[in-house]
C-alpha cells in the first residue's frame, strides 16, 4: 500500500493549530510521517512507555493562550492542570513535570513572576512538583509575552489499560460535568464581552478523581479530557480511531445557562468550545452508576451525567438525538473556532 | 533566614536568556522562588526521579534559534540531541523524547517538513523515540517560525551518581573535543559571513560515548554539556554549586584554527561560544586517562583532552594558565553574547 506524497506546496494557517481536521491532516502529513513509531502510534496526548519493571506515562502541552491571565486561572495553572489531566486521561498517577518558558523580550517581571507563583500553588495542591525546567528570551516582535511547554510523567498502575481500541458498542459514555467553560471564559476576556455573571473557566486538575475511579472500576475503556475542539472534536477523534459510533442525548449534556447563552449570542455551539477541567469516560454499562457516584463525589465531577453510547452504525460518526427530539451529526471542525485558547 | 524580595519592577532583556548571570538571577528570583522543591532544587538539567524500582531522568529545553536551518544541522536534529546529551550528561540511558511545536502563521509547510524528516533521521540514528507530541499555531508576528521544545526521559543505571556536590580539589577536568563550533557556524549563517572554510554546527548526540564511559568508571564525578554560554558559564555554575575553584591550562583546550580566527575577528571569545557535541567530564585523576582512551574511541569524542583541574582555592572562581605563561579568570557573561544560539 502506498501513499501519495501530501501537498507541502503551502504554509501554516491558523486552522492547522485548531485541534480540527486541519490540524489532524498536519499532524498525520509531516510529524506523523517522519516520527512515526510504535511509542508515538499509541495516539494518546499521554504515551505508556516500558520502563523495565513498569510502566510510566508520558505527555506534553505547549501552552500559547492569548490573554495569559483569566476569570478563573491563567497560563501558570493552566499548564499545570492541562499536563496533570493528559497523564490522568492515560489513567496515570502523575510523578513529576517539566515547564519551559519561551519568553518574549520587555515581558513584565511582575507578570513573569505573578505566572510563576500561579503554576507553584497548581503544583503544591496537585501534589506534584515541576522537575525542571528551561528558560529562553526572544526578541521583542518574535514571541507573545510568555509561552510555557509542559510535559508530565506518571506512573500507570498495573491492570490499567486505557485506550480508543477498547471502545465496544454498547458502552457508556460518561461526561464529568458542564462544557465551554474555559473557552467563553477566555473569550469573554479577550473580547471585553460581559454576559452579566462573570464566566470563569474550569480549570482543573482531574487526576485525585481520577486515581478513585480506576481504584474502583479498573477497567475503564477510555478517558479524554474535551480540550481544544470541545466535546465534538474529542469523540470524533475516539469514534475515528475506534472504527465505532455513538449516539448522544443532548438532553443530558450539561452546560451552564449562563454559556450557553453566550454562545447563543456569539453563534457558537458549546459541543465545539474548548474545556480545562472536564473528563469524558467510557465504559461498561453496568459500570456506569459506579463511576458517577465516584464522581460526583469530588468537586470536579459534581455535575457528572451519562450521556450517551457506543453505537456499531457509521463507524467515525458521533450522532446525537436533539431536545426537540429529532437527530444531528455532531461533526468537528475543519479548522479553529477559538484560536490560542489552550 | 530572610531573602529580601527580588526587585520585579523591571522588564524581561535578551540578557534573561543569555545562559549568564542574569538568567541565573531570573530563574533564582522568579522559578526557584516559586517552584522550589527536592527535585527541581538538584539543578541539574536533566533531573533524578525515584519511580519506585529506579531512577528515571527528566529534562525539557525550548529551542528558539535563529535561522532555523545552519551549516551541520537545524532546529529538528539539534532539539533531538539538545536533549539526548543533557539525559546523557545525568549518565541516563536515554529512553523516549517528546516534542511541542509552536509554530507561527505562514511558515512554509516544506520547511516544516524538512525539519520533522531531520528529527526523525537523528531520533533513528540515535535510537530514541519521539513518543508523544504537541503542534500550537500563532498568529503572524506572534512567533518566529518554529519553536520546538523537547523533553527527555531516562533510566539512570544503579551506581551513577553525578552532580556537582561530587567535586574535589584534584579531579581531573576533560573537555571532549573543540570548543565554539556551534555558535560560530550560526553567526556565520546568521550574519552572512564567509571564513575560507565553511565552520559546522558541532550538533551531535552524546548518549553512546556517554554510556561507554560510564560503564567503564561508573565513579565519574560530573558530566556537563557546555551550549549557551560556552564552556566559561559551564563550569563557573558548577564551581559555584561546588564551592570549588578550577585551574585550566589554554594550551590543553582544543579549539579549531578556523574558529579561532572567526572569533579573533568577532571579538568573541571561544570559551563563551556555544557547543552543541561536547562534553566537560570530572573524574578522580587516576581515571582519566581511561576516560579519554574511551572518549577518543568514538568520533564525538575525537579530540578529547585533559584541560584542568578542580583546586580548593577561590571556591566559585575558575582560573586559566594561559598560553604565554600568565593567569587569568575565566568569567562568566553577565548577558548574552550570542542570543537565540540553542
Amino acid at each position: 500500500m502506498t501513499t501519495p506524497p501530501p501537498d507541502l506546496s503551502g504554509a501554516v494557517d491558523m486552522s492547522h493549530g485548531g485541534g480540527g481536521r486541519a490540524m489532524a491532516r498536519l499532524i498525520r502529513d509531516i510529524f506523523l510521517r517522519h516520527l512515526a513509531n510504535p511509542l508515538l502510534d499509541q495516539g494518546h496526548d499521554a504515551t505508556r512507555i516500558d520502563a523495565g519493571s513498569g510502566h510510566i506515562a508520558v505527555t506534553t502541552d505547549a501552552h500559547v493562550i492569548s490573554p495569559l491571565f483569566f476569570p478563573g486561572g491563567d497560563i501558570g495553572s493552566l499548564a499545570v492542570h492541562g499536563t496533570l489531566n493528559d497523564l490522568a486521561m492515560a489513567g496515570a498517577r502523575p510523578v513529576a513535570l517539566t515547564a519551559a518558558f519561551i519568553i518574549e523580550e520587555g515581558f513584565p517581571l511582575a507578570d513573569l513572576d505573578r505566572i510563576a507563583a500561579s503554576m507553584g500553588q497548581a503544583c503544591r495542591a496537585a501534589g506534584v512538583p515541576v522537575a525542571t525546567g528551561d528558560t529562553k528570551v526572544v526578541e521583542r516582535g518574535k514571541g507573545d509575552g510568555v509561552f510555557i511547554t509542559t510535559s508530565g510523567i506518571g506512573v500507570v498502575p498495573a491492570g490499567v489499560d486505557i485506550g480508543p481500541r477498547r471502545l465496544r458498542p454498547g458502552q457508556a459514555v460518561l461526561l464529568s460535568g458542564p462544557i465551554g467553560d474555559h473557552g467563553i471564559a477566555i473569550l469573554s476576556k479577550r473580547q471585553g464581552l460581559e454576559f452579566g455573571t462573570e464566566i470563569r473557566s474550569d480549570s482543573a486538575a482531574l487526576h485525585r478523581m481520577v486515581a478513585d475511579m480506576v481504584a474502583v472500576v479498573p477497567g475503564i475503556a477510555v478517558l479524554r479530557d474535551p480540550t481544544r475542539g470541545g466535546l465534538s472534536a474529542t469523540l470524533n477523534e475516539l469514534t475515528n480511531a475506534a472504527g465505532v459510533g455513538m449516539l448522544l442525548d443532548e438532553r443530558a449534556i450539561p452546560v451552564r445557562p449562563e454559556v450557553a447563552a453566550a454562545c447563543e449570542l456569539l453563534g457558537l455551539d458549546p459541543l465545539n468550545v474548548a474545556n480545562e477541567g472536564k473528563l469524558v469516560c467510557v465504559c461498561e454499562p453496568e459500570d456506569a452508576e459506579t463511576l458517577l457516584a465516584v464522581m460526583r463525589n469530588h468537586a470536579e465531577g459534581r455535575d457528572a451525567a451519562l450521556i450517551g453510547h457506543v453505537t456499531v452504525g457509521q463507524p467515525g460518526f458521533v450522532r446525537m438525538t436533539t431536545a426537540i427530539g429529532g437527530q444531528r451529526v455532531v461533526d468537528w471542525l475543519s479548522g479553529e473556532q477559538l484560536p490560542r485558547i489552550c
